[in-house]
Formats: structure tokens, sequence, C-alpha cells
């Protein structure tokens, strides 16, 4: 079995001004390839340290995969220790100059002449695209002469050198077009399939609780993961082909989906935004949002998904009391005797968004999302969400703990008040 | 100067199940300690591969900070693997147990016979105390003649290991009690300043080049920072205290901002939507945004900002264009001769957007954010952004290129969005 190393190249990580998301996502994707990794390395902008580095990775790891250093400035310099280290030249390569120009082309800006820089290569070594940047990175499979000087035992086992850029969605772009494919094809060590099941308004322990035989067993292996207020179970099984593997996992998934009803919401890449806009389409209704302290969140997340315009008409951030009154039409006395965080004020506004928009669900969400704002009787993380439909207006009371930050308060409601919609139309068919 | 390197122990950090918070946060604390960095390494719950990991950083470092692996059950084995490298015995603390046995009482759950395992410690080594769990660290300042046998240059450094358990929380509750205050005694090498002029409008090459001699200089050292369409550059000190190295970064500091001029939008937290925010209440002014491909972010970032209240009243996501008719007044002939996406709706949406909310300013954003959706005349990336003011509307076009997604094309044209208010607010200053 291949052995990967994740090697991470910036001072600024170092200094712990950036967090280093990047080595998570390549581990959980080499996990996903069955590709184990030992070893997860951090080094500053520093040549004799990033040549060490690298070859100590090369000593024991089959697949090293670097990001960062790879940008046009003097501090970038992965490629060049990679050629120092193995003694090779580099080469340019006009094709990646043109590539590098044409960017520049497009976003309408001069190119500044480092940027050639870029275009330079290691000799042997092949270019790994990058379509949304400028800086490609390489795949290097490494001729196993050039690794005698390097005094690494077994230089016939195949190593491969990636260089990816340190900005996350470059990096991940040209792993998922160029990277992925090549090691599934390169260094098949049997397949690994995982599947994961997403629960709302479950907590981790409950969830680990309800499923405690099924979280002993071994292949499939079932594990809890929480985050966010939100609950996934993954069921993972190894086997010769992918397919093998998934048929591990189906009957599993299958036990879990009809134990948890509906608090399994979907899978993998499902969101609760993604989950309710399947609902309205398959429905054939359309929603519309008036929100006041999540400030647009909500809007912003249903509108996330590609499509949201079948069943999203319009939305308004009604953050001002008077707007309430005037897009709205919630009346002053429920301002003036319950207040703008209250169940009348979003029933009021739900119902108000629903005659507005022509839409036939309205949502509505209002509070104190802090850190200021605050009262007594009001504190902040008192949030109230309303549901106008057809048959009448549903209205939730959410109380935050007094710790939760401003946006976890903000995140955390419009996840309630999307949950709110899903329920409503499992039970509701026609709205 | 001592050098610090950060050992995080466990297998699921090196599956991807976690992000390595923990590192972030150390690097960020030892920065300010003025202790230098220079390896950050990941390892799994294997015995081999931590003693390696660590006889590789007794070598290279003097300060040996561990996180994970401080647990009760069979594969936390960072304690048992130190005493081992070093070739001591462990002792047992019984005064740790007790403490443990009080942690369990004051939770009221029976104490596991496994949690004795945590009383143990490498004899010679001190207790790290643990206020929040039962995992109690060890600070250990290293007796040379142990380090011998490692065969390690210069054994008569100081060398010291401390260990953290991987729970965040009680980690930097240790670190801050006990760790944090001993390695300000003990190793004060003086005190790191850093400073990040934030930039909007300019490229990383072009910055680079921009100030080409300032990146040479060593301290303060100048470093560019790219990511999401936006470029920083960290300035950093060095010097005995805190505010001697403050006093070598602030007039370098000065130095950028009067040469970036509006291009430098602000510093270190800064974000445009606090800046807009910042701007609009010192002129004492109001906005509105109308946004279609957008859906709610531009919305959503200006409210992430606590008070924003003082200046954002309505909001509204005009995703249909009936919508666009009924609430802003779009005339149907722009719709029908100039479509959705053009400079006119744009315009025609600030305006209305305007007189919707009776705001200062009105910004609108419609455009194509894909993936699907675009035409041959009308690409995925073309966005059309308007800024309604006193002295009438500005309206700009932006051409994102065709590979970028979704999300960035919203999160980006929403930055520019926000630019573009910001500039206006820079050269009107009543509005």
């Amino acid at each position: 079995m291949p052995v990967a190393e994740i090697v991470s190249i910036g001072s600024e990580l170092l200094l712990g001004q950036i967090l280093n998301s990047n080595s998570q996502y390549l581990a959980t994707e080499l996990t996903e390839l069955g590709i184990d990794c030992y070893w997860q390395v951090t080094v500053g902008d520093n040549v004799p340290r990033i040549k060490e580095c690298l070859r100590q990775a090369l000593r024991r790891s089959d697949i090293v995969i670097t990001t960062g250093g790879l940008g046009p400035t003097a501090d970038d310099l992965t490629t060049e220790c990679i050629a120092d280290l193995l003694q090779v030249k580099q080469v340019f390569d006009a094709e990646v100059l043109e590539h590098i120009a044409k960017f520049f082309k497009r976003i309408k800006y001069p190119m500044p002449e480092t940027n050639a820089k870029q275009a330079w290569r290691p000799e042997g070594a092949d270019i790994l695209p990058n379509p949304v940047g400028t800086a490609p990175g390489i795949i290097w499979q490494i001729d196993p002469a050039l690794l005698v000087p390097l005094d690494i035992a077994d230089t016939q086992r195949r190593r491969v050198i990636m260089t990816f850029p340190g900005v996350p969605s470059e990096m991940k772009s040209m792993w998922q077009r160029t990277a992925k494919p090549f090691l599934a094809e390169s260094f098949s060590g049997g397949a690994i399939f995982s599947c994961q099941l997403k629960h709302y308004g479950i907590g981790e322990s409950a969830l680990a609780e309800k499923y405690a035989e099924l979280l002993n067993s071994s292949n499939p292996t079932v594990a809890p993961l929480a985050g966010r207020g939100e609950c996934r179970l993954r069921v993972t099984a190894k086997a010769k082909t992918i397919d093998e593997a998934r048929e591990l996992v189906e009957p599993v998934a299958q036990q879990i989906r009809a134990g948890s009803e509906t608090l399994c919401y979907g899978t993998d890449d499902d969101t609760l935004e993604i989950v309710v806009g399947r609902l309205l389409i398959e429905r054939g209704l359309t929603l519309s949002v008036a929100e006041s302290c999540t400030g647009g969140l909500c809007s912003k997340r249903l509108t996330d998904v590609s499509g949201s315009s079948q069943y999203i008409k319009l939305n308004v951030v009604t953050y001002a009391n008077e707007m309430k009154t005037k897009l709205l039409g919630v009346s002053e006395d429920v301002l003036r005797s319950d207040g703008a965080v209250s169940a009348a004020c979003a029933e009021a506004m739900a119902r108000g968004m629903k005659s507005l928009s022509g839409s036939d669900l309205a949502l509505s969400i209002t509070g104190v999302a802090g850190p200021t704002g605050g009262t007594a009787a009001k504190p902040v993380g008192l949030i109230f969400i309303a549901l106008a439909s057809g048959d009448g207006c549903a209205v939730k009371q959410l109380t935050w703990p007094a710790n939760f930050s401003r946006n976890e308060i903000r995140q955390r409601s419009a996840s309630e008040a999307l949950n709110m919609v899903r329920l409503h139309l499992l039970q509701k068919k026609d709205g």
C-alpha cells in the first residue's frame, strides 16, 4: 500500500495567521482513495528547511503532496527547492506562460513581469494545470536515478511529487480535475467507499446511543461526527473494488435511514437548503423569506443552490422596524406591545411576506443575534421563526446559549428555519 | 533565540476527521511570545512514528509542544512514548489521581478504571495541571544526560517538552494558566509584532512589484499574501519588547498606506463590510442593497457586522424579474430590450431601491452566477453592479473567468460591490 505525506509550505502558517484547512481537505480525500497518510508537516518559506523536509518526505513516503509556495514572488520557493534537491535544471514552459497571460487578459489586468516565474518547472516534471488561477503545479513521477544521491533506501519504488498552490479553491480544483483521478488510477490499493448520513434535530451522544451496536461494527465501520449543530454518521467500507465497498455500505445506510426517519435529512453533499429546494421542486411550490436578525443569510443559503430561481422569487431583509411595517404590514401595535423580537411579530412578518411575494410558503426570522442589543426580557440568542402556508402560520421560539457568537446564532437560526420548512414539506405534500 | 516545534498527535487528524485548529492557536501564541517556530508535525497514534517524531523535534528544536494522546484509552500513547524515548520509568502521582477522582465526582459520573492511567508521568517531569478536564500534561526540562543516547548535538542547550490534551478548550486553559507564563519567564527571547495591510483592487504580483524593495528588507520583514480576490502585505518586526517591535513596524506600515492610497482598505481584522460600515457611520449615511444573482450574500456580509442596524434598514433579493418590476419599478421595457442582466437593469434596480428604502445610497447586483443560465451574449460570470447616490448612479460591469465557481462569482461580485461603495464614500463625504 502506498503512503502519502502532506507538506504545507508557508511562514504564515507557522505564524498562525492562517488556519491549515488544506491538510484536512487532502487528508479526507486520501482516506477516500484508500491511500494511507502517516505524516503532515508544515514548514516556512526557507530554502534549507523546505529541502530538508522534502528529502525526509521522499525517504519515508511514496506520494509527496505540497501546498503553498507557487506564487510569483520571491518567497515562493517550492519549485526551486524541488529542482535543487533533485539536482535537475528548470525548464521554461511557453504554454504555461500563455495560460497565465490569458488569465490576466480575461480579468483585464496587465500581467506583472514576476508572473513569468510561474512558467518554470523542473525538467522531467509534468504540469498540473490550474484552471482557476495563475500558478500551475507539477505532477512528477521521479526517475529513480535522481533519488540515489539523496541517500534514500529502495529507490526503485515509484515516487511521485505533486505541488499545489496554497489558495484552497485553486488547490481543490486542481486536485479534483487532475491529481485525484491520477492517484486513483496509479495507486489503486483497493477501494474505500464512504457515505455520510446527515442528521438534524438530534445530538451526537443521543445518535451514538441510538446506534451503539453499529458503532462497534468493523467493515463497514460507523462513526459519528458533529459540528455546527448538525450530526453525521459516516459509514465506511473497504473492499477490492469500489462497487464491492458500496455494497457493504448500502444495507447499513438503509438501516440508519429507516431508524432515523425524518431526523436524517440527506446524505453526503446534501445541505438543508438543497433538500428544501428538492422538496419544493417536487411539490411545485415557491418559498419566500423575510429576515431580520439573520440579515440575508437564509436567503443567501437558499440561493447557494443552483436552480433556486425555480422556487425563490423574492426575499427581503427588513432590518428596521419601520420596514417591517412598510413592506410586510406588521402593525405598529404589535411592535409597540410585543416588540420586534416576539412570536406575534414573527407571525405577522411571515403572513405579510406571503402576501407581498405571492409565494406558497413564507418564512420569517426575528431575534437578537448579539453581541449587543440583549435585555433581561429579550436576551442575546432569543429568536422567533414562523412559517406561513396554506393552512395558517406556525411559530417556533429558539433560545441559544449565552456564549454563542453572533455568527453561530445566525447560522443555527437559519438552519432551524430551513429545517422547519423541510419538516412542513414532508408532512404537507400540497404546501 | 529558542525555537519551538508543535507536534500534533492523533490518527483522526491524519484521516481528516478533525481540523487542526490547535496548531494555529499555539503558533499565534508563540509568535506573540517572540518564540520562533520552524516546524509543525502531525503524526498518528503509532508508537514508532511518535517516537521518531519526538526524537527529531528534540534534535532541531528547543521547546517541543505536543497536543493529543493524553486520554485514558489504549490509543493514547504520548506519555508512554516520551518516557520510552528518554528511557526513564513512569511514576504514579497520587495527587493527580485525586484530581481526576474529584473531576468525576463533580460531574456525578463513576470514574472509569482506565482513567487511572492518566496519573502516570515520566520520572523527573512536572505536572502541567488541567483545570478543565481529566488529562494533565507535563512540563519537563530535560536532564541533558538523558539526551546523550539520542544522538543529539549540543545536549547542553536547555530543552523542554510540554504535553497538552487534544481538546482545544483544555489545551487553551492549560496554556494560558501555566505554559505561557512559564515560557515567557524561561525563554524570553524578545517579542514579535505583526501588522497586515489589506488591499483590494490590486493583484499579488503587482503589489509585490510595487513594494519590491520593502520585500527584501529584514527587520521588519514584508511579505505578500493572497486569497479570495484580496491581497495583504504583512509587516513583521522582532525586538526586545512588543512596544519596540511595534515602533519598527509602524513607519513601514505608514509608508505602505501612503503608497497604496485607496488600494489599501484596512488592517488586520478589517473586512470590506466593516470598513464600509465605519465610513457610513462617520458620514451619518444609510445604505440599502437590491440583489439578484448574489441572492442575499451582500446583505448577509453587511449585517455580519454588529451594529449594522445603524445604517442598514432594508435590503431585498429580487430574484425573479416580476419582483424587480413590482418592488423596484424596473420597467418591463428594460427587461424586454436589455434583459435582467444589463447595465440598464442594474441602474433601474439601484434607483428603485433608493426610493423604496429611502436610504442615502442604494447598491444593486445582477448577473449570471452559473453554473447554468449562461448564453453566448451573457455568459456565466457576467455581472453588473450599480450605486445610486445623491449625484446620480454609477454602473460597473464585471466579467469573471468562465471557470469560476458559483460561490466564487457570488463572493467576488459582492466584494466588488462593497468596494464600489467604499470608494464612493472616500470621494464623496456627503453621500
